[in-house]
């Protein structure tokens, strides 16, 4: 079936319903000018928006319907994870070339549905149109949160010790295989290329660290470790100190990277689109964190680096030398 | 200047001047992972978003950027508006092919700019991305408003009256010429260019409806006067009689299709993009609403029709006979 078959509303009609996991505080959804919710007096709303470009953010025929919808949805969730916020409600805009199929469509809000109900969140709400050649998801998430426990960039202070809550550079790696139409054969190329498509976004993790009182500043790996570390190091003006060794590199990676004669750390510092949280912690509690955070998700938090007074950016290498780090990550324009 | 010479980050730094103009509420904007901003608690946060591609909403060739920008907002405007709410915040999603001049993206942004000055709109957040070919807006804003004052789709009543808050038409006739790729020469030819081109959100409208308490639906003429209140009429599960005669028509629009031997009232019913509001209002409180509008705005609201119990969708003709009104609108997909 064809889109023209069943025409815009026809549409809208489709994608409606499992749109709604959570209608405590939603006045109107899907289906008006605009949606209307609710907050409570003490909270603060937090909104978040991502463009994924069909030909720029990922390769249509290289990634299903499901996939497509699921990391929209997640790159998103991964930004309310970052500002240490309870993720609600998300907008969807999709501009759809005339040629797409409907089960294609369906596969994408699947994923989208799917995601939602995992974290209770709703889709109350967004725009569809057509494209003349590119498929344009955009989406847009309110979360909502304490003022004075919510996650920043632009407060890390000297000191701080940084800290990320996953393995970086899978990402890179699976994105290889997409970027060359290799297929993944063994176990671990395909986990690679999962942490790729199907990334979790850490909103558990997230909430954990703002209501630790730990942290001071927080953001998620999507450009990639060294250019979002540099975010949080140019907001706040301070400089970090990365330590090799303590990076936290799957066995996956390793592997893939001995395999193909590629630096995995180079994968971790640039990789990007890891959607795991860094953040720089106040040094008299980072033990403490990084006992409770192992207990509770029964995981360690990776202890990377410490933020200095120095703007400088660097990495202790294993033998001790000091380099400069680069910004390696991505930039849309460069 | 092209945008691969200030990059992704440079871009950023270049729009967020003048992009605050009511700081009350808000925690934090452009520059971290999401924006964030609190609101009262007997309020409610309405959201809207409108995503634009090139070659399907707008031909970058006919369009100034300065315009561009100015529609994009003042579509979600029009939005807000429909819902009587106040707008608040934007968020601006923009996918840029490589070759699009800075300048040109500068206009964008100072379109929007001015427009959200005038109405005390901060662009709050966003993101930038590219496009391999077409350029993309999505535009997302917030407002707030009262849960028992803001108006809905799906709330009209049978014996309503029918009003909209001005001309219906001129955007197509506009259209028309920038379809054809002709220049407007005569003055009233300009100003229905201008009426499809930089359409003004009738947002004080939308919050004196909300406020007067004697309206019962409303929703703005994105798609065309037909399928809009088809809309209203289909999710109030009503119909309508709209009185041909009454349908307001700029002298513009009249001179412009006599002198083509178009008609007029296909324009009104079927243009769309006007973004005027229609509204149905309780008939005990349609004279005095009717009254107080016309002296608040110094200009009249237009009495075109009623809600009907009988889910027909009709139009009394000048002749006094009733044609049925067929959805002549805009679906994107059709």
């Amino acid at each position: 079936m064809n889109l023209k078959d069943i025409g815009e509303f026809g549409f809208i009609k489709r994608i409606t319903p499992d749109s709604l996991n959570d209608t405590r505080n939603v006045v109107r959804a899907i289906g008006d000018d605009a949606a209307v919710f609710t907050i409570g007096n003490d909270e603060c709303i937090v909104l978040t928006t991502d463009l994924l470009v069909e030909r720029v953010h990922f390769i249509k025929e290289s990634m299903t319907g499901y996939q497509l919808g699921y990391k929209s949805l997640a790159v998103n969730l991964s930004d309310i994870a970052a500002m240490g916020a309870v993720p609600q409600h998300a907008f969807v805009s999709i501009g759809i070339p005339k040629d797409t199929s409907i089960e294609y469509l369906d596969e994408i809000y699947r994923g989208m549905k799917e995601l939602a109900k995992q974290y209770h969140v709703n889709i109350l709400g967004g725009d569809t149109t057509s494209s003349k050649v590119d498929l344009i998801i955009n989406v847009a998430v309110t979360g909502v949160g304490k003022k004075n426990t919510l996650l920043y960039r632009n407060t890390a202070k000297d000191g701080d010790i940084i800290f990320c809550t996953g393995f970086l550079g899978d990402s890179k790696a699976g994105l290889d295989f997409i970027l060359k139409s290799e297929q993944p054969v063994k176990d671990y190329e395909k986990r690679l290329v999962e942490a790729h498509l199907l990334p979790r976004p850490h909103i558990k993790e997230g909430l954990y660290l703002a209501n630790s009182g730990a942290v001071h500043s927080c953001i998620d790996v999507s450009d990639g470790l060294s250019s979002d570390l540099m975010h949080i190091a140019e907001e706040s003006n301070v400089g970090f100190l990365l330590n090799e060794e303590a990076i936290p590199l799957s066995k996956d990676l390793v592997q893939y990277c001995n395999e193909h004669g590629y630096s995995a750390i180079d994968y971790a510092l640039a990789g990007g689109e890891d959607y795991v949280l860094v953040c720089t912690v106040d040094p008299a509690q980072a033990q403490k964190l990084e006992k409770d955070f192992t207990k509770s998700f029964q995981r360690p938090i990776y202890r990377i680096g410490t933020i200095t007074k120095e703007k400088k950016y660097l990495m202790k290498k294993d033998d001790n030398t000091l380099i400069d780090i680069k910004p390696k990550g991505w930039d849309h324009f460069a």
